[in-house]
């Protein structure tokens, strides 16, 4: 059986949708149980209101986890001591007391890692955790871990070397990729490229044999499928990611945006929707909604603060995955190997 | 008269499509003067094979700077003094001795960055110059700034805010933009995000009375035409401008081969033609493949080392475009003004 704490609270859309999208997946996966943490009545309305919809559900599969505070998504690092009873913290607590396997939320990503890390700390022997989502590629079944996408600001090179360590473990796991590759971000493909930071990570990444190095890849190559793994410090593969769903975005609106200016096109559009549909699922944002924080002692999971029935879905689905091909146990003993000089920084 | 001076050596795909793009702008700018700069031999061949194509052209209105030496586009910064007579070299020569009014070349660009600012330096007053593409936007007639695309690796606040005053001059003159709104690239909207050069740049922009501050924006608004300029530091601006230009050729790609696979759908696509061009249009890097390094003492443009046709035409009518509109007046007025301490760093 695996447990999973939902933080229903938090998210821009309400408990509603978060409750939905866990009756929605309970019911296709029998092996599975969640708790929803948050407040008591939105939980019961919002199942009471679901629940009829998705007939297959076991009521002994789900349970209420009551808590009386939010930490929304403009919630800062301090809430996390101050709001002792917020949805967060309990979810994050249940994880470090190893009552349930994994965790989720959409709330505050701030409140989130500074709470992941007050309250679980990292894995021993890693330095820093990071946010690490799993992108599409145009290549059918291949994807990108791409990480730090957001959870530091700076990192050093040795970050970057264990960055890419726990990655690769992780796609050996979960996407059953052998000898996962490791490109380090940077603006050019000579060794000679970037700053101190690119260099000096160019230079472990080369000497350590844990890992299969590709070398520098430009981020030209982030859907191509070039590489498994892209590793970057947490400002760069924040602007990274931003950049790439801002565009996919925007040529998919611009797409709709001529479609409706010439209706007669419509028609055309109707025989094209299979195609679109295929693009859609492959670059769909919705569909990579949820990140690891990776390096946690416990396997927590963010959803876009936006997430919808479609996001959170796509976020417990990563969750139970990680669960289900044991990440964490694997990165616990692939770290214990892999620690550089021992000591914490 | 316009004179602009052409590197045709040193590009991907050599002189001949130079030459033919060359003679192609010609056709339509009567008062347009072209040197090709490069190897007589290569430079006559092209113009004796495609001259006939362009019937218009008026035989005075273009010459042959002969030269003897290539640094293609894995030069490096030392070729600059160690090949005297390159084309990049002569053809920069000719801007700082004013005898064209700008030059555009498709060569090295560590090459092209180092000759610019070793042979003509900086305007009277700029610390650095910074690469500027103009990139494309959702929103109709409306065209973002980008830089420092990667002329710099670190950039300081102070620098940040001389990008962004000559952005705006740059804005007003050539897109007709009234008062340019300039937008600071980072990690998250509010004022406390990012790292220190982001919060120091903040304040700068914030207090500086002749720029219109936005305020912070993320990279997912790159296209969305929410500003005109968007300011970063070279290494950022780097991999935000690489990251766009991959996403969007990938999701193009990824079109094509849907399509491919099921020819049925030719049909369907054959009537979404024009939808398919108008995007292309916008968002094809082709016709945005040039970029200024603005703050140079002279209007200098760069390519992409494998322009085609369509991009060495799109980055001649930049070039042409910015004599035209005066851009260099115009900056060494406007740097005039803005001198931030006087003191060259």
């Amino acid at each position: 059986m695996i447990k999973i704490a939902f933080d229903v609270m938090g998210s821009d859309n309400g408990a509603d949708v978060a409750i939905e999208a866990g009756l929605k997946f309970l019911e296709t996966h029998q092996d599975l149980e969640l708790i929803f943490v948050g407040d008591e009545k939105e939980i019961n309305q919002a199942i009471d209101k679901h629940l009829p919809k998705y007939k297959k559900v076991n009521k002994d599969s789900f349970s209420i986890f009551k808590t009386t505070e939010v930490i929304d998504s403009h919630g800062s690092i301090l809430d996390i001591r101050r709001k002792k009873d917020a949805s967060i913290v309990r979810t994050l607590e249940m994880v470090r007391d190893k009552k349930v396997d994994a965790m989720l939320t959409a709330g505050s990503s701030a409140a989130f890692i500074a709470g992941a890390q007050t309250i679980i700390g990292n894995i021993p022997g890693v330095k820093r955790s990071a946010f690490m989502p799993t992108i599409p590629s145009t290549v059918d079944g291949k994807v990108l871990q791409l990480l730090d996408a957001g959870a530091n600001l700076d990192n050093t090179a040795e970050e970057l070397l264990q960055f890419s360590q726990m990655a690769s473990v992780y796609a050996t796991a979960v996407n059953g990729v052998e000898k996962p590759m490791v490109g380090l971000m940077n603006i050019g493909e000579e060794a000679s490229k970037g700053k101190e930071l690119q260099k000096s990570a160019y230079k472990l990444l080369e000497a350590d044999k844990t890992i299969n190095f590709y070398g520098n890849i430009e981020p030209r190559e982030i859907l191509n499928g070039v590489v498994d793994i892209m590793v970057t410090d947490g400002f760069t593969g924040n602007i990274a990611l931003k950049t790439a769903e801002g565009v996919a975005r925007s040529v998919g609106h611009e797409l709709k945006s001529q479609v409706k200016k010439h209706w007669w096109r419509k028609l055309a559009v109707l025989q094209m929707i299979p195609t679109f549909k295929a693009i859609g699922k492959k670059f769909n944002y919705k569909n990579h909604a949820g990140a690891i924080l990776i390096g946690i002692n416990g396997i927590v999971f963010k959803s876009h603060g936006s997430s919808d029935l479609q996001s959170f879905g796509a976020t417990l689905r990563m969750t139970y995955d990680a669960v289900q091909n044991q990440v964490l146990d694997k990165l616990t003993i692939g770290m214990k190997g892999y620690i550089i000089d021992g000591n914490e920084k």
